[in-house]
């Protein structure tokens, strides 16, 4: 039995979601779409899960700096090492600062930081630490483990489109392999679904023969955010999705793609407007907020369309 | 109802497929695999369509420099343009026969050049042009249309690894938009299931401010050959495959990957030996004939184990 997006409160937004996959599943409809173009695409970070007061992957990241710092003072000497070792605020806050109002260079330094010091783990090694992260360790503000900080609503829409016949991806601008490590349990998304930025990877041979894929240091370009969204939806799907989900300014040229779909199209962005229940904040998402009416995109503000916020 | 590969010949090979999947898919047996880890990586060129006396891919690309050759005279001082305007067949004649020795810098001065060309097109377009060709182009050998040149066996196996619950994902040498064009007709496999080669796309808006994707003339790296196969193989599908097939020295890792697969494995070469009805060639997969035995691979002969060649 389907869901009817029951966590939604009554109002436009869960209107134009029912009306919209009323529309395009209707057979015979002058709006029909086929099940093989029925393409959906969700951001993550703010659109699926929590992304205040941090990233979650940056969390991840930080611990896993910080350990290679701990073991080898010689990388202290430089950044970002130094200051993760010394949890030095300044210069961490300022790089979170700094990405807010459009300049990545701090987050950059710690992303390379981060890639250096996993140059050469498999990619199973890799997604079993990610497991245990999310899994085990306690979110500070809502003590919960991780992998439980995702937007019940959210979540009850994406299989709501399964249901009707959507192939469901996520766009995460954080790492692609981070999510596939949870993606099936928490989302129901197989893992050949997430699309999102990345390191490349090597091939290799373990000391019995056993091919291996070996993370290397360099971060594949373009990163899966802004204008490099689009490029990395065709590569991975081959189709422009009908309906597409953020909540960021790192979403506007996905959400543009998917409105630019010849027929029937819906775009999603979710307003972070719940100071009780969640945060209230802007920062990062005025230019995408600035754009929604002109665009018509639908904005879902977490106060007044959702009953409950976490899953 | 399930084919049971009515166009293969009883022997070792068809054996080893049924087998393969009667273990796999028994439930409670001790080789069960779940579905989502069912996934099988199919090689193209020469695996599942023609790749001989030219690969068709090389055919199409010809027609794209000869024309933009032939429009701009400029373009005429330079290879590969000169070379495909004055159909200079010694030239072309060892780019192909460097290439088969291991020596790619020929065709990747095609592939360069027909990057070159197609560049700041829209991955419309480009679909659009390809489907053409594909449809309407008469094969110089066999007398058909190009898209009519797949391996009838090689087809109804793949519709058989679906019936039985697989997700089988096309990984070709060869360029994965290229193929994208008519995967979903030719071997109904979904265009999001087609792995390969390509250049890299930018973000544009057209004269009504509609997103595009516009190809580059870059070439991603690395291509998805030889050692290339399985990381973009673990870029895409994120798991690695329980069945691969191939049929040259470009997929030896992929094979070999997939036989690394900890639990029931399959390889597949397919064996270009019939000179009646396609061609006689071991030329480019002389490596993995010979490790075929050693690799625990089967070797498909076209003669012997294939009622029929085309489908």
């Amino acid at each position: 039995m389907t869901t009817q997006l029951e966590s939604w409160n009554n109002g436009a937004a869960k209107s134009a979601i029912l009306d919209f996959v009323q529309k395009v599943t209707t057979t015979n409809g002058p709006d029909f779409v086929p099940p093989a173009e029925r393409i959906a695409t969700f951001d993550n970070d703010g659109t699926l899960w929590l992304e205040k007061p941090m990233y979650i992957q940056l969390e991840h990241g930080l611990r896993a700096i910080g350990r290679a710092a701990a073991e080898k003072p010689e990388l202290r000497e430089r950044q970002p090492f130094k200051a993760v070792y010394e949890k030095d605020m300044a210069w961490l806050g300022k790089a979170a600062a700094d990405y807010a109002k459009g300049d990545p260079s701090g987050v950059l330094t710690l992303v390379m930081g981060l890639a250096e010091v996993l140059e050469g783990i498999t990619v199973e090694a890799f997604e079993a630490d990610v497991l245990d992260f999310l899994s085990n360790v306690q979110e500070a503000h809502f003590k919960k483990p991780y992998k439980q900080l995702t937007y019940g609503p959210m979540v009850e829409l994406v299989h709501y489109l399964q249901d009707n016949g959507f192939q469901v991806y996520i766009t995460s601008g954080g790492g692609r392999d981070f999510m596939r490590a949870v993606c099936e349990e928490i989302y129901q998304i197989p893992r050949s679904m997430v699309i999102g930025s990345s390191v490349t990877f090597k091939y290799g041979e373990d000391a019995q023969g056993i091919p291996q894929i070996l993370r290397t240091r360099e971060i594949e370009q373009p990163i899966d955010d802004g204008p490099g969204k689009p490029p990395h939806i065709h590569r991975t799907i081959g189709r422009r999705p009908i309906l597409a989900a953020g909540n960021s300014d790192g979403d506007i040229h996905m959400l543009k793609y998917a409105k630019g779909h010849k027929g029937p199209s819906l775009a999603l962005l979710v307003h972070h407007d719940d100071t009780q229940r969640e945060f209230c904040y802007d920062g990062g998402s005025e230019k995408a907020l600035q754009l929604a009416q002109q665009e018509g995109w639908i904005v879902v503000s977490m106060k007044d369309d959702w009953k409950k916020v976490f899953a």
